[in-house]
């Protein structure tokens, strides 16, 4: 039977990068046949329909719709993994899993959620937002005031100051993306910019920062800058369509597009304009690690640009040498993603990643490239650039910059932070995936 | 004390379409206060703080984290309405709560399902996807072998063909959005282009259509040109970020972006290459209304240009005159949203929506457009043009076209529909919303 389209065997693309890197381009020229690489599994036409399971779900009807929907129990393994299930009176992590999904955000099931004494579980009809301090008139509104404003809606990731941690560490760490890059996710959020309510407020000139306070029991409060509160700042009230999660703010929060997670303060009850930062708990002492110098860097906001690959990595085991994509996400608060290098050899050699359109400022933007594993060891790394020009330092770079771990740190104990170097994913003969220093 | 910047009132803002409609740029120059719009809530400094509740959920830790996030319980509410909830053997529908939601697309929990014998709880390691018929290779394949092959992601609505269908009768309905436009949806579906795959199979040039068949019991089949399925129809595996949800077609659907939802397969299990289409029970009998001429129109596969406002609508009651935001949702088969149109006097004066960026080609647009209620009647309605040049009709033209209901339809007696008319919203004295005609 005659083709209406040539083709070519994927072995016979060009590779661009040791190791088998493809162009990003090669899938978008057409005719690229990888049947042999993947499938194995071709037959005659009669035979093929038979190959279709005769299957239980086949055979009845299926189970009621629900007012509210749910993954497949076959799903069940795609979670949120816990630091502290029993809820010890210490913080709590939820990391997401960034290897068993996909696409550009985060759902907000499996989004990272990171609370110092539990999710609180506020009555919004009873919640109130206060702003004031230096203003002209201080202002109380409930949330039914607030869904009257002019809202807005953007992709913004949250990162924890912490992710990736753990990479200041002398040892590679046996561990998935999850434990290593699980404190970062991304969502659509709606709400109303802060400069709007502001503007209702009044600014006194003196104001040059201000304190924002959540309602948990901890009243967590952060020190944000005029300049960031007035640039894009918002009263976040719905992510990713519905109304915030109990743990990232229900039923409001301060979202700082692409700072430091811990600023941006979930069930917000209060903003209030001051003259010189609070020095509170988060930024005097947790988020201010001292240095090799001896000093301490405080108010690093910037979580700047980084990536990482998600497919493949740890726990994702490669079945056979043959066609692949390599993906991954990159981000940084510096804008949009400019570009983003491969290298599955450990970064001596590279290629560019394709970008998943639209890429968004201080969002995820997810790459892929296509990947011919030919059985052999391989080291999958990634490196991006924003558009300001930044571009990732190396491991080398940073962790000289930033100390050295001896030992994974542990929850209380976060010695270096803002992490941003490469991750390295070591490919073995088995198609085992681990973490190594390349 | 002094504010650093000018304010307006915003009682001064000019009107630029009857009935208070403000300029859509009008919170981007600044300086428009609402408070005694809004808030009514005003008080000294000292008292400001005062008025936090002192509330349980900030004296105690809170609740425990889980590995799969779910809502507020504050939220039970926002939920999908469904038409059968006992399964009885027939069609099931759940439909999403556009007033209660916000953002440019749906979440997961929320998207509308149609199921015609219900949700099949499919393993996906036993599932399969045979592709045959007229190629040069019939293939089939495995979930794990989908999963090595080049991924994209795109934001796409998928709309029932019938979504609308009650605004073709002849008296207005007491209902709300949800049960008026409840049947169409949003979200980022990541998954293998079709066309990759039919690189793999090679195209006899006799294929004109392909039928896709689902593994539902009904075993639900669709016939598809070959022109769709080469441009940009998807094998869909993330919906979202997370695998589909059942109720959307775990584990992998047939997406044809813009194109009647029924026709995007669910369960998919089959693709059939074939030289003219099957002239399946949903293509030649329930999708093929008959017309006020006589004939029956067949193969209508575009969702065209369309919009509704999701707030105010019915059961989102005013609380009173002053501002308030009119925003809804927009989407065409045809590519981007180009511009909206709204009114508040039913049709007679409009004012340009602001929309939501990044607009993307059959994907929700968000429009917003700011309103002063001066407490009285008015009657809220938008109208959309696609980048096509195509617009909404009147509500006159396609009921001339396709013919009126005397009664509201039922599920098994759907007369007309693709109804992509207007849809208006009377707001009474008493700030309560109900659906009129206008």
């Amino acid at each position: 039977m005659p083709s209406s389209r040539s083709t070519r065997r994927w072995e016979d693309l060009e590779v661009v990068a040791r190791n088998g890197l493809l162009d990003r381009r090669a899938f978008f020229k057409g005719g690229a046949a990888f049947a042999a690489a993947i499938t194995g599994y071709t037959l005659s036409d009669s035979a093929a329909a038979q190959q279709l399971p005769d299957a239980p779900w086949s055979a009845a009807a299926g189970s009621l719709l629900t007012p509210y929907g749910a993954p497949s129990q076959f799903e069940n393994g795609v979670a949120r993994t816990l630091s502290n299930p029993k809820g010890e009176p210490r913080t709590q992590h939820a990391r997401t899993p960034h290897h068993l999904i996909n696409g550009t955000f985060t759902p907000n099931g499996l989004h990272f959620i990171i609370s110092h004494s539990g999710n609180p579980d506020i009555d919004p009809e009873k919640h109130r937002l206060v702003i004031h301090g230096l203003v002209r008139q201080p202002l109380v509104f409930t949330l039914d005031a607030l869904m009257r404003y002019p809202m807005v809606s953007r992709m913004a990731f949250v990162e924890c100051g912490g992710n990736g941690a753990p990479l200041f560490s002398k040892e590679p760490i046996d561990a998935t993306v999850q434990a290593l890059h699980g404190l970062v996710s991304c969502a659509e959020w709606t709400g109303v910019m802060l400069s709007t309510l502001l503007e209702e407020t009044g600014i006194d000139p003196k104001a040059k920062w201000l304190i924002a306070e959540g309602a948990d029991s901890l009243a967590l409060s952060r020190s944000v800058p005029m300049t960031k509160a007035l640039d894009d700042a918002m009263i976040a009230l719905y992510q990713n369509g519905e109304r915030l999660m109990p743990g990232n703010g229900y039923p409001m929060r301060l979202l700082l597009p692409g700072w430091e997670g811990n600023m941006n303060v979930k069930w917000l009850r209060r903003i209030k304009l001051v003259e010189t930062p609070a020095m509170s708990y988060y930024e005097a002492r947790t988020y201010a690690p001292i240095l090799p110098s001896g000093k301490a860097y405080q108010f690093y906001f910037l979580q700047e640009v980084k990536s990482f690959i998600t497919h493949p990595s740890p726990g994702l085991k490669l079945s056979g040498p043959g066609f692949y994509e390599i993906s991954g996400l990159a981000y940084s608060a510096n804008g949009r993603i400019a570009k983003v290098m491969v290298s599955a050899d450990g970064g001596k050699s590279w290629t560019q990643a394709a970008l998943q359109a639209p890429v968004l400022p201080k969002a995820f933007a997810r790459f892929r490239v296509p990947w011919r594993w030919d059985g052999g060891p391989a080291v999958l790394q990634s490196r991006a650039w924003d558009e300001a020009g930044n571009v990732q330092p190396t491991r080398a770079q940073i962790v000289a910059a930033r100390g050295e771990t001896k030992t994974v740190p542990n929850v209380m104990g976060f010695p270096n932070q803002h992490y941003n170097g490469p991750t390295s994913w070591g490919i073995e003969r088995s198609g085992e995936v681990k973490h190594v220093y390349a």
